[in-house]
């Protein structure tokens, strides 16, 4: 499970609850429900990142769902190498199945024998998502979801691209760790068309300049200092060692940073 | 389990360990460990609104225990329909077993083989309520765990009721979730009942009233908009789509809110 | 799992997936992930702290690990009693290991097959640690996971004593609760020691002092009273009666606290 549900309320418990009492010997993964409210993109590149740690087995269920209640469709897929994905048809799952080789089978949740009655208009997923991750989880047939939908149907997500001169970049802040760390849509390519082996950059923040060292590990810097650092999953990030640089440098996800060498002084 | 005992510290980790101890084959569901500290009756209602949605199996532990240390009893009790609950006498299991059909059997937890030995003066959840539950979860019998109480002898808790009148409402708030979503002691019935079908209302805050519409979810009225909506367990809620609803308006658990009809421009 | 990870990111959640897909039939507790970040201290005397409570058959994996990246050890230790133990060597198993009987066998972790590739330079949880203790709780040998080391050389942790004469106390805070309770690094014995059966004492905060009371539980003094108990696990706590001592008094880790007797009115 990886939502924007947060851990004050019961919202990941009751859809927990609710695999558990449709498919007994399920294990669930809390993968995170820390995803800022309503971030589609964010959650899209978290879900897309664990793939790799997760069992082959896994039936990932992906709740950040700003039209929930609206017409957007609710889906299962089952991808090209065979993982499973049940959530809202709003680019949420789009990066994770690319990655996975693309969408095989895609069903639209539209058969109420898998869903709870009633289901409510704000909270699809305890009533339409986890019964239809917990019928998945226990082996049953994904085709008894719903009905069949065009592969080609899933709606795409709109990942912004860095702007990559030689000299210089462009990129926006795509998330925002629990230690300050700010992690880019950039990743080491990127960086290293720009810089090539330049490892002393600057990072421009609103009329501010501040001194950056590309480095492989933050103790490889002092404290204090700015890194640039690739992070565990190949995004480009921006932390500073015993600090905490989204408070710093007052970034947040959505915002763009940009990158110059470092100036002759 | 349903706590107030947060994620920060190792309280909720450690009840699992006790339970996972003496119940290996068990299941943990952590419903919400996020209920505001000692807040009995949130923590009554998020409990009860839980129960639907929770494998038939289920034993409750819950855990919101402003008297710990005192002569409050520890119970565990049957209900009616065969569920289990283990908590403290206090109120907190009072909606929840009332759900269920009333207590079948209340149990007071004072027998000593069944707690850890020396149980703390200020964590009964570790000492007593764990091992407790974690007895009935291993399918132990419930009378094992001490001495017989009368049913009738649980402790109540006050809910507050709506003032409901033709043309107005005033209800206290009982929960703000993660989004800021403000819930009402208050459902749809009693909302009819003072507006009819009638869908423009206004909310006074202060000195300041505020436009608001009935809606069935947030995507039918505009961002920003102030919607009343019956929530995914039938609580009237107020939210802003969009927005914080419980920052913008500075409500918290315990206040109250007056609804009227929309005056004419 | 006791880590720093917080519940905002992935990070806990994947480790658990690593866990899972390497040892299915294991069952995780995650004892928390709310440890200050790098707090190596704290965490160390949270994972101490909760042994007596965990299965017998726990394999404990602690990450609070300020030097990854460097060349600070990666370690397994099974403890003189069996239990077996992953994390850094920075002292955040040395007093959980010295409560188990000391080490009886210490193993870098350094080969490469129970390790994900590439191993990243900030992620070991994910990439080390977590296929370490994957494998043990899977049954697999300790041996297996890297080259032996002597058991003498695990790294040690420097716990502040407390400063302890006739009539006076000063100690650390080694921890802050959820609800603000303030854990000193110091047990009854000390306090007995200063003070005897003397139950009124003061606490020296700054230029002020409050009257605090010795007491066993919350609800023996008044709303709004200080109380100086014994916590749960053994150490000596300040508290409110329905209060935040942390915040009314501005304690944090770190900062020491000075306790003298009432002065006569």
């Amino acid at each position: 499970m990886l939502t924007d549900f947060g851990t004050l309320d019961d919202f990941a418990g009751v859809c927990h609850g609710v695999v558990a009492a449709r498919a007994p010997h399920a294990s669930v993964i809390h993968l995170t429900h820390g995803v800022t409210p309503q971030a589609v993109l964010q959650g899209a590149l978290v879900l897309r990142n664990s793939l790799p740690y997760m069992p082959d087995t896994a039936v990932y269920m992906a709740v950040v769902d700003p039209g929930v209640g609206t017409d957007r469709r609710a889906l299962a897929v089952e991808a090209a190498d065979g993982h499973a994905f049940v959530g809202p048809d709003n680019g949420l799952l789009a990066p994770a199945i690319a990655a996975c080789g693309g969408a095989r089978r895609v069903v639209v949740l539209d058969n109420a024998a898998h869903q709870l009655a009633p289901v409510s208009r704000t909270f699809h997923g305890r009533d339409v998502f986890a019964p239809a991750a917990a019928h998945l989880a226990a082996g049953g047939d994904i085709g008894a979801l719903g009905s069949v939908a065009p592969t080609d149907s899933l709606a795409g997500l709109a990942v912004p691209e860095p702007q990559i001169e030689q000299g210089s970049i462009e990129a926006e802040v795509w998330n925002v760790d629990r230690y300050g760390n700010i992690a880019l849509l950039l990743d080491k390519v990127g960086l290293t068309t720009a810089f090539g082996e330049n490892l002393e950059l600057e990072l421009v923040v609103g009329k501010d300049r501040f001194y950056a060292l590309v480095s492989e590990t933050f103790a490889h810097v002092r404290p204090g200092e700015i890194l640039l650092y690739e992070d565990p999953y190949g995004w480009m990030s921006v932390a500073i060692n015993q600090g905490d640089a989204a408070e710093t440098f007052r970034m947040r996800r959505g915002k763009r940073m940009v990158i110059l060498p470092r100036r002759s002084a």
